[in-house]
């Protein structure tokens, strides 16, 4: 349909929208006040919205409301989860009544939207993040060659958070055509009034600077939303904005745009009062209490063999270059692989797959955020999406990670450049805190290997895994300690040297396994052998594997990591021995305890303490 | 000095500029060389911009060089630090010969700038948080009736984070009208052409659009440079944006444009042709090895002793609520208290101070790493920053507050609605994760109350501590554990119940010091006494001290905690532990295990294995 040809909606589909909106409203408040929480009047602004998306533009099979095929709706202001809800079931993808177990223990209908719901790709409620879920999502489908369009509902609230203009320029950039974003202005915050109230057009000239076709409406004019849709659809070679001025609460006069009403539901009686000013009332059954819940989420498609990697024996290679090899040779097998980087591909080696597959590559600009929101855009289409930037600037999309885990998605993370070993840098660019954060992410796999081989099984390793794997490189070469043969098993760790007589075990992992070889090269030269560990895996942990391992050297272990002290491979370990019952009767836990500084790499892994020498003298203290 | 009176810089001014630019690419050059590594190509495009700047528009002491008196300068693209060392040496803050020492092992010149060097506020070389920390400078200096103004230079690759317009918006919203943007804008990232490259229009309409006064200039043309610069200061009632078309590795043929030279230091010999090409050879002699590095950083100033904390006995008040009134009784006694919110203070209560002090208030709209990032700023004048947000959200800040810590400043955090305790509202809102990244931070504070007392305690202790500070607090209300006389060292815990005959130690913190001592009530009914202690400063924590009690009830422990099990309570205890040398012969970690989701508060504590049953049933399988 072209912009020109589109016949403007009849007034009966106008007035029939319309309803859906009251029977959206009307449903939110009924959920909230069922609940005794909740915001309905974060719904009641979006109502037509809603309406209109769900019952006039989208292309949506209640049946089968996950599927590629279809549309796609993000709430980005996870709030207004009771809208969404009300439109599914106005849908029919589960009765009225499932409604009304809104944020009930028993029920998938939680306070904010996840994954276990149909029709919902990504969890939400964290605000900000929705624009860019939806430009995975847009982007995915047409890679894909799909006609699926891409609707996400942003609240003016959320538009402070930067990640919206990153999503912005990202889909502006990449002229998201399918891509429409529908912003419920209602000019009210959590605490007082948003920063622009109901100036819609400094909204209209930011969407605009990004690149999109922007324009405003009155949001409760259903035949407004209604044109809008059609002419976004309409809309080729950019993305759109349908900047909806709205009012929050409205329909509802002691509910209309006053203040103090952000997150609470209506008592009962003020309900009543809603209903009747409205003039709906839903008669809403009993729930019979089936779950809805979606049985299946994405998986990572299966793939068959790729190659085997390929190094001359005794090369010295980074870890952070092998990742991009290994991207390069799952490519050749898994044509769902998709890499994003932040401007660094040619530090962090995703570069190398991008010159092989360059269809499957987008360039994610400085931007962390808005691209580990993407991956999870990218993997509710079944894509496999592998992001990589500096270890440390993932910190910056901590809390897109966090969602990631609450949207149950499946994405691939390379963090490069971990620890003091980065060298002359300096701080700001040396991740010490990256295995902390990671392990704290539900589900989480947190990969850290010593050499190309492990780093590149272990990025295939990644490709098939569900959850949120993450892969720590380093920047230093580092001579190889793995054949092409060796397996790399999630949990497991390899064990390099051993003796029945070892004295203490030293886990590292990482560069630190380096130091620890040349540690106990040194301390057998002196009758002292000890036991050493490669952690490849930091999460999972074998947390019986690893205590058998130090019961073997009774209980003398010494854990050597380029990482703070908190968080990391030694806490790991000391976790692990105390759910395995075991003792470490003398342990010593080297890591990075003073704010480094430049230096060079050698100096820095020396004066930070996490050396061979560290380690030799550790051991002399224990064993 | 107003518009239409300023006269244009004489031909000798400019003319004198330009020899400074000259010099300060020179040394860059010259420098970067010497390191072997460094970004010589973006310290050239800045050049003329930054000697405009240090040589003509800003009032700075080089003896002085951090005064709040003088003008502020804040390097954003921090990867252009030799340029910032070269005019600092310029100006006379230490000798040409210590820019020479760029990046080596013994030099206070980092790779990227960090506030061990005079002139630098705030650690810089994560991108995009310039403006931020420069918006705080700026309020700061309101604040203060002085007549400061701050100058931001951000790099083109940079404007792609979010961050960046969260503060143009912020700037823009508060009319910080002593407050320069100037943009590098050199159209190369580090790995290809940035997304706008010169599309110079594209960004005067993003900062038109934030309320800024924007003009394009050419940055390589002093003259526009110097006009440009007295424009932005002239201008009354909005912050202002000076956007440079530069040219990376202007002046030097070789360089100059080309891409695949970022981050790459020249040879001898490319130097050599370099300095050729731009006509200046600067003879250095040999650096004296002098440190200059400051000996002093910001440190909180001291305040008398504010009111008491009032509670009637048996009260129960949420410690989120007790944050607010502590804020309020610390303002009055400490004029250098600022508050900022994340669009919740009427969730974390800092809105109690607010209507105390609302001069001494900053709404922080949802944009957690302005934020942070602003609290910096804030910090780097003097300031005691208090910066609150749900704790979940405080996960999006997380590279700021690491930044922070390289930044060696002085900001508090409150982060409240941790946990599952927060009942209805589901994951999305529960802060799981959040002690093990503060936990993370180097040399932070992390605070976690369990009544209203403490949480006052905590917050005035707060107010008076270097470092990074950080609150946890709860949203359910809890009973009053301790009265107003009760001390709270740092570090510290409190043992609630103790006897001679305790079969073991139950370590809790916050809500679940409520349900260890229901716990501890029923087993001790049932003949198993044991001892409860609330571990209120999760970090740092005294090992030996947690590790004697440990070892007075035989070495059994439960840790309960409304947290991941990975980076929190559990892992910290393991650690201390394991540090001190004890054993802890049995134990048992109950920690939230599996993804939460919505219910009431009571039903979730229960259902994810924290509540007192739990702790009942761990002691009973090792005591």
């Amino acid at each position: 349909m072209s912009a020109t040809s589109m016949a403007a909606p009849s007034a009966a589909t106008i007035e029939a929208i319309q309803q859906k909106a009251k029977r959206l409203s009307v449903l939110s408040m009924m959920a909230t006040t069922a609940a005794g929480s909740g915001h309905p009047t974060s719904c009641m602004s979006a109502a037509e919205l809603v309406a209109g998306i769900f019952f006039y533009a989208m292309k949506f099979d209640p049946k089968d409301a996950n599927s590629p095929n279809g549309d796609r709706f993000v709430l980005s202001k996870g709030h207004a989860a009771p809208v969404l809800y009300a439109a599914l079931a106005e849908a029919g993808v589960f009765p009225e009544s499932r409604v009304m177990t809104l944020r009930q223990f028993s029920s998938e209908l939680e306070g904010h939207p996840t994954p276990r719901i149909p029709g919902v790709d990504a969890a939400t409620g964290s605000l900000g993040q929705g624009l860019s879920v939806g430009a995975g999502l847009a982007i995915g489908a047409k890679m894909d060659k799909s006609p699926t369009r891409v609707y996400v509902v942003v609240g003016d609230g959320e538009m402070a958070e930067g990640q919206i203009w990153e999503a912005a320029s990202f889909a502006g950039h990449y002229k998201m055509e399918n891509l429409t974003l529908i912003a419920d202005v209602n000019a009210l915050g959590q605490s007082e009034p948003t920063m622009y109230q109901h100036d819609m057009e400094i909204y209209r000239r930011k969407f605009e600077s990004e690149g999109f076709a922007a324009e405003v409406i009155d949001g409760h004019d259903v035949a407004q939303v209604l044109a809008a849709l059609d002419r976004a659809k309409a809309t080729k070679g950019q993305p759109q904005a349908i900047l909806a001025r709205t009012v929050k609460g409205h329909g509802v006069s002691f509910l209309a745009g006053k203040e103090h009403w952000h997150g609470k539901p209506l008592s009962k009686e003020q309900l009543g009062q809603a209903l009747k000013e409205i003039g709906l009332t839903i008669d809403v059954p009993p729930d019979p209490g089936k779950s809805y819940a979606r049985t299946a989420l994405p998986q990572p498609p299966p793939f068959s063999a790729p190659a085997d990697p390929d190094y001359p024996a005794g090369a010295s290679v980074a870890t952070r270059e092998a990742y991009g090899y290994a991207l390069k040779r799952i490519g050749a097998v898994n044509s769902h692989v998709v890499a994003i980087s932040g401007d660094v591909k040619n530090s962090t080696f995703s570069e190398i797959f991008e010159k092989a597959y360059p269809d499957h590559f987008y360039q994610g600009y400085i931007a962390e955020q808005n691209m580990v929101s993407v991956a999870v855009g990218l993997a509710a289409r079944g894509k496999v999406p592998f992001a990589d930037t500096f270890a440390c600037f993932l910190a910056r999309a901590y809390d897109q990670v966090r969602m990631a885990a609450i949207s149950r998605s499946n994405i691939n993370l390379c963090g490069s450049h971990c620890g003091v070993s980065i060298g002359e840098d300096g701080p700001s660019q040396m991740a010490l805190e990256d295995l902390a954060i990671f392990r704290a992410v539900h589900d989480s796999t947190v990969l850290y290997p010593s050499d190309a081989i492990s780093a590149e099984r272990l990025t295939e390793a990644m490709a098939q895994r569900s959850g949120i794997n993450y892969l720590r490189t380093s920047r230093p070469k580092t001579p190889l300690l793995y054949t092409k043969d060796e397996k790399f098993p999630i949990p497991g760790f390899k064990v390099l040297r051993k003796s029945a007589q070892d004295r203490a075990v030293v886990i590292g992992a990482g560069i630190t396994v380096h130091e620890a070889l040349k540690a106990a090269d040194q301390l057998k030269s002196q009758g002292t052998p000890v036991r050493v560990i490669d952690l490849y895996c930091v999460k999972p942990i074998d947390a019986r594997a690893v205590a058998a391992e130090v019961s073997a050297a009774a209980g003398r272990v010494v854990i050597v990591e380029d990482h703070w002290a908190e968080g990391g491979i030694g806490e790991a370990v000391f976790a692990a021995l105390a759910q395995a019952g075991t003792s470490a009767a003398k342990s010593r836990h080297l890591a990075v305890t003073r704010m480094p500084h430049s230096g060079k790499p050698d100096e820095l892994v020396d004066a930070f303490g996490i050396s061979a020498r560290h380690i030799v003298a550790a051991v002399g203290e224990i064993a």
